[in-house]
């Protein structure tokens, strides 16, 4: 490949990521509800990978619940629960760190099988925790069927991706009407500005 | 130039913006105060555009009050205040919108002169405002002192970093005990779970 092609091709998938990047934050304003968001976040990150499979789970009462899901089983949403003890997405929650496996993910031992969801056999599993401030509120995960070597990009995307969609929830979880009494300037300054008021 | 050493000036500035991305949403889970995130984003932003100066003001009590700064007079941060209804900044506040001007800002007549602010002077003004959900709760301001024609990226960019800067706020304002004592899956998917447990 010449000099020219291969930045060429270098340069059209960094603006795919820039444009991913963008299209992930426009979902935090857009006027649409969470559920609707999430799924769009997981079908955006899916898509850029080109994985088979991003399943996105929330913990709730200890457990991980799968709450938007892009692959061949949408259906599971709501459904499949994770104890936090478990599977591979376990292990991500409690360890709160990034998660890469090439080959044979359904071969490491802390690999859950669940027999509702075809995404057990596949080889390669990518996956971070989801972060409300220092807080892992949840796990999502991209998977391959064949094995796939995730490049660096890859992990910082869904890296950047969990930190999003944290930040999604921490918007949702607002209250606005909270938010109008709250003194903006006194949450970013401190209270040094009210003192100087005084 | 040749082609390749066009291309290869083009993908060092999409790389740049990556790691803009990926820099401000890692502050969004760094375990630092407000204040200090907002003021390395305005810092992160005005560096990759060059620009001499950002502000960051956030509306309070009906006023916009500066909260960041990166630029010439950064000991303003908490002084400067705008009534909405003046102003370049006012202007993208109450309209919601994309401010770019690309010469001799100054005249506009939306402009606010400051006896305090050197940036007063400045040529050219990109502004963007900051967002919780669809709320506008302050703008962010991108000011060159020579004239300056902000490219499309750099449009992209600061209405990404005003989505940003929002989440940022809302981050801020979550209690994460209210968090903890939410069902996170009913918040993600609706009432139709709670019934499924039933």
């Amino acid at each position: 490949m010449s000099r020219a092609k291969e930045l060429e091709l270098r340069l059209e998938r960094a603006e795919e990521q820039i444009r991913l990047y963008q299209k992930i934050s426009r979902y935090l304003v857009k006027p649409v509800g969470l559920g609707e968001a999430l799924q769009a976040v997981v079908g955006l990150v899916a898509d850029f990978t080109q994985a088979d499979s991003c399943l996105l789970y929330f913990i709730s009462q200890g457990e991980l619940v799968l709450c938007a899901a892009h692959g061949p089983n949408p259906a599971a949403v709501g459904d499949v629960r994770l104890k936090l003890n478990e599977g591979l997405t376990g292990w991500v929650a409690r360890e709160r760190r990034l998660l890469a496996i090439s080959r044979e993910a359904y071969a490491d031992t802390r690999f859950k099988y669940f027999s509702n969801l075809p995404e057990d056999s596949f080889e390669a599993f990518l996956s971070a925790p989801v972060l409300v401030r220092n807080r892992v509120v949840g796990v999502i995960n991209l998977q391959h069927r064949q094995p796939h070597s995730h490049s660096g990009d890859d992990m910082d995307m869904i890296t950047t991706a969990g930190q999003q969609l944290g930040a999604m929830l921490a918007l949702a979880a607002v209250d606005l009407a909270t938010l109008d009494s709250m003194d903006l300037t006194e949450l970013a300054l401190g209270p040094r500005v009210a003192v100087r008021d005084n």
